[in-house]
């Protein structure tokens, strides 16, 4: 389990607020479902923008984001904390849970579904009209203050038999689905955030546009946003574009010969 | 594992009576249980109210309230308590269900089909005439008191086949079968829960009647009073009602898009 | 694990003396089997009263009950006993069946078919010609006293395929097969623990008669007598026979509405 | 796991050597082996005398006995020892194979095939050419002196696909299968071993020997020498011989009411 | 968990540069990577030289490298650091991801698909725009300096269907995929690392593109170059070749007698 | 998990060589492996000789033997070593890996098959051009002495589907395969390792011979050299050698009677 603490924004938040560029009503529905007190589930493909709308609705109420990765070894003592011996010394530690309620701040589970069942329980009482956490090893209960929001993230593209949420979790969040930007809106991120020039982030959005309509291809998961920006990245160091859609766009999706090459041709026919 | 704890009622329990709207003979029937130092078994889907009807149970007999929200990480140490290391020194610290039985709570085990073997073990001499518990680590025997009762739930509906109570432990329990409530009761509870209006209530009562009508869709849980309550409150803080349905009902109820687009049209219909 | 340790009987133990109603030849076996220090082990469905049995035995022979009720996270560990880290101090505590060795007690393991194997091992060693316990933790073995005795029980109607008891464990055991008592006498027993009157009883009784007859159900086990003993509780409350009936004899033995309806009419029939 | 420590033989040892009727060239098989020092596996069904016989041979060579009831939980740490706090300070506690090794007990490791493998592989090097023990936490090596020897036991009828011994630890032991005796010593046995008069033995042989004629009845395992013991006991003490019978041989072979009416059928033909 | 730290190069890192031979474009992606501070995912079967390659990149950008042999029983824990008790005092020791993040070493993570899902999610933070790492258990942040890099490496070929990356951490990585060199290059580096004679080398680069031609023959894996090197070097010392080939290329390869005796033919051919 | 230490070859050390007698290049195959250090795998069935093959080479080199036992419960910490709590001080304690690397010895992993992923990893980086250990929990790297040299040893017909080693574990070993000697050899070992007179060994191998040439028998492996030896001590001690071979040779191979049988009509014939 790995839970980044953001800096509290104060007076430099502005310089630090991250790049995002709204699509469609997704802010809004979030600044509603935060003034309802009500928790907010983000549903989309991997690399498709999730975790930077969560660092940009952060900045934009001005409270810090505790985010946590998810994964099937995560106990509900990693995130609500534990007793250490250090020095001879027994002291309590905040988990991430913790200290996202105690603090007021905006707690984001990255791949919810990835979680352990104990894990999600943890959760209930913070996501229905309690919005209570219990610690029971310090014997303690949290109330959540106003400024406290719980998101979720989950890719309901991935594994989609074995990992699935119950409903009696799912139906406690409003839920809000992400796809792919439009072109135009993508290009712009990936000239953004990568540093190419325009021309080739929109060649790019292209290849991805390509690739994307391939369903016979029966690629894990199709070429994301994040994909793109790594090739931008490449080519605007001098990487020679085709090398670049190889390494960062063709080999990351497959390992079968046959669909990189048909993959590469897509790739050498944009460039 | 979560417990959490509620205050005892005493001069301002009446003060924090929690809302609950009877449907049926439900209370009568837990009085005649709790009279009778019976357990008592609530059974039905998710988000139909029943945690909400305990809660408002203990109110009316005038008990705290514990409650265990079971899941297949929970074990019977976690219940029954544990000697902690704090600061050189060790204290026992009682798990949720001592608690109860000691202060003569009413104790909820929430999902109790979750729970590993081991914590529903726990409850046999809880929950037949010996009424007594026995917790080892201490080597001691707690008697329950008069005022003590059991109560758990359990979702027939979800993961039949996996997670079924033992006849066993379901004899040792009187049993009531929860629904969704009549639609003009729903749309009473809507309206109280979320503070939108009783027209638009009602409009989302009849959208979940139609929801519920239609089998054919596979939804894993059809719509709970919960999903009706979330796309009531966003509509009362102002965000446009169909958006409200989309994001509160349609998308927490499915991922696919080609059943998303049939309820939201339902949506649309009403609203 | 939970083991309920009953009161040594002395003075008083006439007067503690549980209610049992002797049905076939069960208690003249349990004497010869207890002379002849053979273990003992009892069949048979949910609620027919095996546990009583043994309380009504271990009065009659003026001996301490000690009750493990088995499961899959008992270990041979929890029967034995542990070193406890208690105020610096390190103390060993008897775990229930070393203190039933050491004390001459019954020692009774209800559902032993649930427990795992090193559970049953230890049990090997004090069911043969040794009656003796090694606890290897604190390098001791003790031999069992006369007084001593064990008893287990086992469900074969319920899971048979998973949980079977090994022919090396069986046939160290003589066995008594229980089943439900013929109408006049469980409607005593009814009665007698509900405190029902006797016609209301054997409306009861009757309504189970009904009930076991139909095989077509596809029940996962059948109305036992703790259910009409909790049905008689109800009733004798003031609680409307047949909702009596629903809530303590029909829901708990099915989820489903088409069989809890035919049930429910039974009900109705009979009173 | 248990261990049971056989007190060493000196003057009364021969008070002490276990009844033990030799059926056939077992025990001259044994001597040379434990000349050879070659280690010793006993195959046959349950009940058929393989661990009277073991504690027999001990006593003829003068030996103590350690016995060890394998399972799938028994670890290598539990037979061969480990450290343990007790009062501040730490000591050393061998398991029962480091004692048996050092003491030359006879080791005997009962149902060695539900033993799980680091348990079976700590016997390789006690069980080939180096007869030595490596305890690897106390990092000491034991030559095993010319008195020890190994014997293990197994059961090759039950759940034979799923507990199987691996040709490179059977390949290791030479191995004597068991059965039952033949009519006239098993009556001879089950007379000295229960108390009860020869005829009455007679009459529990010739119903094992009808029992153990009918393969049609899909028994798990037949009926034993132990069980005729068992009925035998309760004949002595003045139980009727049908009821013993159906207590002692009938209720422990099975659960299923038609065969165990057959069964009765066969014993009430007998008596 | 096995991490193997380098000297960090100084005066002597060109002394100890390892040898590797530069195939395709491989060394320019890898500094493009390294500039953009992307990191990078090789792919590629058993011994073709992905090891080497990572330590020869280590050594041209003049940082040190450290290693981690992923398996699945590695845990979050061993790579992040653990407290440890020694000597009565308590010590924090850095795991090899921790210490490859403080000194700004190229952290490669070999065989990256046979880590369990908390490792992977480790890696998130630091493969992402973050570059950072969070360690609970010290409760502190580590930022990346731009010296740092990630490199894993993945055998698609093994194990196809059980250990797959999953396309939201396949994503982060810029990719590159290794296959055999061309056969002048691979005997050059045969020659180089075993000592033989180039004559030699060529032979076994002959007879490697011989197995590697026959699909027919149902390997596991085909003739890698780490076993032409280990013929190599046994022929080097004066092994006769076609046994050097049998116990170093032959043998490896296969069990059964058949295809040994179709893959010796081969090398009896070659020389 | 196992380790036995043998005694550093010092003067006595020609005094202790065990008996190994050479069948066909294994030998000269070693010393080229030992002087290219290169890994050995020694693959063949159960009881062929290729412990006593190990012991021998390593006397052959004057250097001490370190021996594991593989088997799925040995752990990476097993192999490396862990601090032990001793008295109130904490005391390192190495392995077997560690020691035998610290100590230039010959390291032979048993059954490396039955070892576990992560005990196989520890193998890595000892078993290529590093030739280097990595003992994470002493922060400390060991460099292997010239002297070192790792072997293991699998068995290829046992458990084909379960247990196979991965091919970037195979490719990283010179490897030999060992069958049953020829004969008269094998009779010459029988001799010297039993003491019973080359014409019944000669009878032992004729006998083998014959079971070795019944595939259709279904034996889960076949007669090994071990159990002719076992046969040989029998006979040389006086029992009769029919008996002998029951005992020695056709028990441990089966319990099915019928096979048994026929394997007995083929010592009876033989002797």
């Amino acid at each position: 389990m790995t839970a980044l603490p953001q800096p509290a924004p104060g007076a430099s938040a502005g310089a630090r607020t991250p790049y995002y560029r709204p699509i469609a009503g997704e802010a809004q529905v979030f600044h509603y479902a935060y003034e309802s007190r009500l928790p907010l589930l983000l549903k989309g493909p991997t690399g498709c923008g999730k975790s930077r709308f969560v660092e940009a609705m952060a900045a934009s109420v001005g409270r810090p984001l505790v985010t946590v990765a998810c994964n099937d070894e995560t106990t509900a003592t990693d995130l609500l904390g534990r007793w250490l011996v250090r020095g001879g010394d027994t002291v309590w530690q905040d988990g991430p849970v913790t200290r996202a309620v105690r603090t007021g701040a905006l707690l984001y589970l990255d791949e919810i579904a990835e979680a352990r069942e104990d894990v999600i329980v943890v959760l209930h009482s913070l996501s229905d009209h309690r919005r209570a956490l219990y610690v029971d090893r310090i014997d303690a209960t949290f109330e959540a203050p106003p400024e406290f929001m719980m998101l979720v993230s989950y890719n309901p593209g991935y594994r989609r038999a074995l990992k699935e949420l119950k409903p009696s979790t799912r139906q406690r969040f409003v839920s809000l689905a992400f796809g792919y930007p439009a072109p135009e809106i993508e290009a712009e991120i990936v000239c953004a955030e990568s540093g190419v020039d325009l021309a080739a982030a929109r060649r790019l959005v292209a290849l991805a546009g390509r690739i994307r309509a391939l369903d016979e291809l029966g690629l894990a998961e199709t070429a994301s946003t994040r994909l793109l920006v790594g090739a931008g990245t490449l080519i605007r160091r001098g990487l020679a574009p085709r090398l670049a859609c190889h390494v960062a766009v063709v080999q990351p999706l497959t390992d079968d010969p046959v669909t990189a090459a048909a993959l590469q041709d897509l790739a050498d026919l944009t460039f």
